[in-house]
């Protein structure tokens, strides 16, 4: 989606040799008409599927799977990274290991809000080793429902995660497509 | 908000003697379309003030914040409650203390996401004492932003935030205000 690389290449920051930064955009300050029209092209794109609910994880996946779900009008839900206190014990939960914190995290949704045969399309805003699309992919699965594919704003394409998701039958679909990240630049697959 | 208090009637759940749950469309399951109908009432209300950004915390914030900002067509900023370890040193912060969980916690924004002299509206899911949205106000204030107003989807009027945003002259807007919660009934002001 060129609105999206295009703004990549204007505001996404490259720090620490390889680490892009979007959080001028995407995961903490909200460009949410952007956000609102990458939300119009998932629903463009999966809207040949069954899509009865979006699911996500928090924090930096609610945003544009909030506005992708307003496309779609169906409800939307978050995996939290904390069991609330008021959470029932009957949550579903799976281990997700993050490479940024080199640390694994537990997630957790209420069982309740996931049923069995219902259609759901997962939306986050990176991909990149697959860590959490397919811990999320777990928890769809645990509950009985039916995963209709990963809808992702940013892939970074050479750390395997859209390989780990396809080796599940899983469908991705991504707006941008980085093929890597060399001398601090972008460069996104087919580039013109 | 008659569509709010109705679906917090139907849909809320009270535990442990006096917390009310509204996790099945407000904070965890999300009620997309409902949250996009609250967005339009904070619209209503705030359009006659100047509204440059909109202000939450994450995570159960940011759906409602997101969906609040598209119909002002501003972006949004949420806290994160972790420092992420690209954000730069140079990050506003600001404690604040969770009665629920019974400690405080650090909220994190990065100073160039807050503007100095901008118009900020914070929007939260719920307020009870107070604590977030203090905190919000706080990190507006020490970048040199204006706070337009406090826009809240669900107050607990008997915990006391509402005076303390007031004291510090600051406009609340509350889109349900629970007077009490009884006897597992929850009783809205002003109730008819």
């Amino acid at each position: 989606m060129k609105l999206l690389e295009d703004r990549i290449l204007r505001d996404g920051v490259i720090v620490d040799g390889g680490i892009l930064k979007v959080d001028m955009f995407l995961n903490h300050r909200l460009d949410i008409p952007l956000l609102d029209k990458l939300g119009e092209e998932f629903y463009r794109i999966f809207k040949g599927h069954p899509v009865d609910k979006i699911l996500t994880i928090e924090a930096s996946g609610i945003a544009i799977a909030a506005l992708t779900a307003r496309h779609f009008g169906v409800p939307a839900v978050f995996a939290k990274k904390a069991k609330p206190v008021t959470m029932r014990d009957d949550a579903l939960h799976t281990s997700v290991y993050s490479f940024t914190k080199q640390k694994s995290y537990e997630v957790y949704v209420q069982r309740s809000f996931l049923t069995p045969g219902e259609h759901i399309l997962i939306i986050d805003d990176f991909l990149a080793h697959g860590n959490a699309a397919e811990g999320l992919c777990d928890l769809a699965e645990a509950a009985g429902a039916l995963v209709s594919g990963v809808g992702i704003a940013i892939e970074k394409h050479f750390q395997g995660g859209r390989e780990r998701l396809q080796a599940r039958g899983i469908l991705v679909q991504s707006l941008a497509e980085i093929e890597k990240i060399e001398n601090g630049q972008v460069i996104f697959l087919h580039q013109p």
